[in-house]
C-alpha cells in the first residue's frame, strides 16, 4: 500500500511555500492535484497551455525546447522541492518548452487562480516566486553566455573546472550527450574535445569518470583564443 | 529651462505601476531618484551591485554581455516606460549583464527596500513585476533556441521575416553589428548570407534598408536542412 501523502507538511517544507501560514497551506494542499508521470513520460508537450504551476514533490524533471530534427536544448533540471512551468502561466503564452520526468514522478499542481489567491493574500509568496523566476532568467543569461560568447572548448572547460572535484577526480553528472546538449555543442563536438585534452595528456575519461591530471593546463586553455 | 518632471504621473502612465493607487505613487515617486544618463554612457557595468530597479522614462537603453575580446551579446532594449535591472536585485547577485544609454536618458530609479514595500501593501504590483520577468524569460528562451538549434540563416530569415514589412520594404531598427550580435552571429556571417540571398535575388540591400522580393522564397530557404 502506498502510504497516504501528507500534501500540506510537504508543501510547507519546499522554499517556494516555507513563508506561508497553516491556513494557506492547508488551503493550497486540498486545492492542488497530485500528478504520477512514469519516468520518460512527458509532463507537458512544447504548444500546451500554461494554465497552472508545477512542485516536484518525488523525482526529476527535464525541461528541453525541442527542435525538428529529433534534437533538444536541455535548459534546466528540477529536483524534489523545486517549482516550474510558472512563467508562462502569467504571459498566458503557451510552453515554448517541454517538462520530461527523468525518474518516476509525483508532482503536485496548483491552478493559476490559487496561484494568484496566495499571492494576493501573502506578498511574501509572491517574493519568493519572484526570486524563484530571477535566479532562473540569471541561468539563461548564463546560458547564453555560454553559448554566444565562448568557443566550443572554452566552455567544456569552464564546465568541467564547475564540476565538484576530489583529488583530481570527477564524474559526469548526466550522459555525455546530455552534457552536449546543455553546452550547445554537438555530441560530436563534445567527444573531438575530450580526446583532444586526452591527447594532451590534461584529462583521462572513462564513461562518465574524468581524470584531471593538471588543472593549470586546462585552464592555459580555456585563456587561448577561440578555435570553435 | 527644463520643464519640471511630474514623477507620479509619469510613473502612474507606465504598465508596472498602472495598477497602483495615489498615495503609494505618490510616495514611491517621493523616494525615486531621477538619473540622467548621456548617450553611449553606461548605466552600470558588470559585476556592480544590484539594489535597485530602473525605469526609463525618456531614452532608450542597451542591455548586454561583455566579452574579454571587446564584443558584447545584446540580451534586449528598453524605452520610455520600461523597467530594467530588477532580477538580480531578488537573489542578491551583482549584474552580469551592462546597461548603456543609446540616446540621451532620464530614468527613475527606485531602492530595492522601495520597491518590497510596494510588494508588501500591493499585491497587483508584484503580478506586474512577475509578468515582466516571465516575459524576459520567455524572450530569453526563443534567444536560446535561435542560437541553439537553428542555422544561422535560419536565424537571419526567421529575424528578417518578423520584422514590420510595408509593401516589401522592411528596415532593420538597428545597426548590422547589432544584428549580428542578437542572433549570435559574427558581423561577417551575416554579411555574407545577406549576399547570398541578395545574389540569389531574394533581396536588394542598401545599408538598413532591405527590399524583399519573395517572402515565399525566403520562407522556402528557412525550411531547408542545417547549413551552419
Amino acid at each position: 500500500m502506498v502510504p497516504k501523502l501528507d500534501v500540506p507538511s510537504l508543501l510547507g517544507h519546499l522554499n517556494l511555500f516555507a513563508q506561508l501560514d497553516e491556513k494557506s497551506l492547508a488551503r493550497l494542499a486540498e486545492r492542488s492535484q497530485q500528478v504520477r508521470v512514469p519516468r520518460h513520460a512527458f509532463v507537458f508537450h512544447r504548444g500546451d497551455p500554461a494554465s497552472g504551476l508545477y512542485v516536484v514533490a518525488v523525482g526529476r524533471v527535464k525541461l528541453s525546447i525541442p527542435a525538428a530534427n529529433g534534437q533538444e536544448k536541455v535548459i534546466e533540471f528540477f529536483g524534489s522541492g523545486q517549482a516550474f512551468g510558472e512563467a508562462m502561466m502569467f504571459i498566458e503564452q503557451p510552453y515554448m518548452v517541454q517538462a520530461q520526468a527523468l525518474e518516476d514522478c509525483l508532482l503536485l499542481w496548483v491552478s493559476k487562480q490559487d496561484v494568484l489567491a496566495v499571492i494576493d493574500r501573502q506578498p511574501a509568496f509572491a517574493r519568493s516566486l519572484l526570486t524563484g523566476m530571477a535566479a532562473r532568467l540569471h541561468t539563461l543569461m548564463q546560458d547564453i553566455e555560454m553559448v554566444s560568447l565562448h568557443s566550443a572548448s572554452q566552455r567544456l572547460i569552464h564546465y568541467l573546472l564547475n564540476l565538484p572535484c576530489e583529488s583530481g577526480l570527477l564524474t559526469l553528472p548526466v550522459n555525455k550527450n546530455v552534457v552536449a546538449s546543455k553546452l550547445g555543442l554537438t555530441p560530436e563536438t563534445l567527444s573531438r574535445l575530450l580526446h583532444q585534452f586526452s591527447d594532451a595528456g590534461i584529462i583521462t575519461v572513462r564513461g562518465r569518470k574524468v581524470t584531471l591530471h593538471s588543472r593549470d593546463a586546462l585552464q592555459a586553455r580555456e585563456a587561448s583564443p577561440m578555435t570553435h
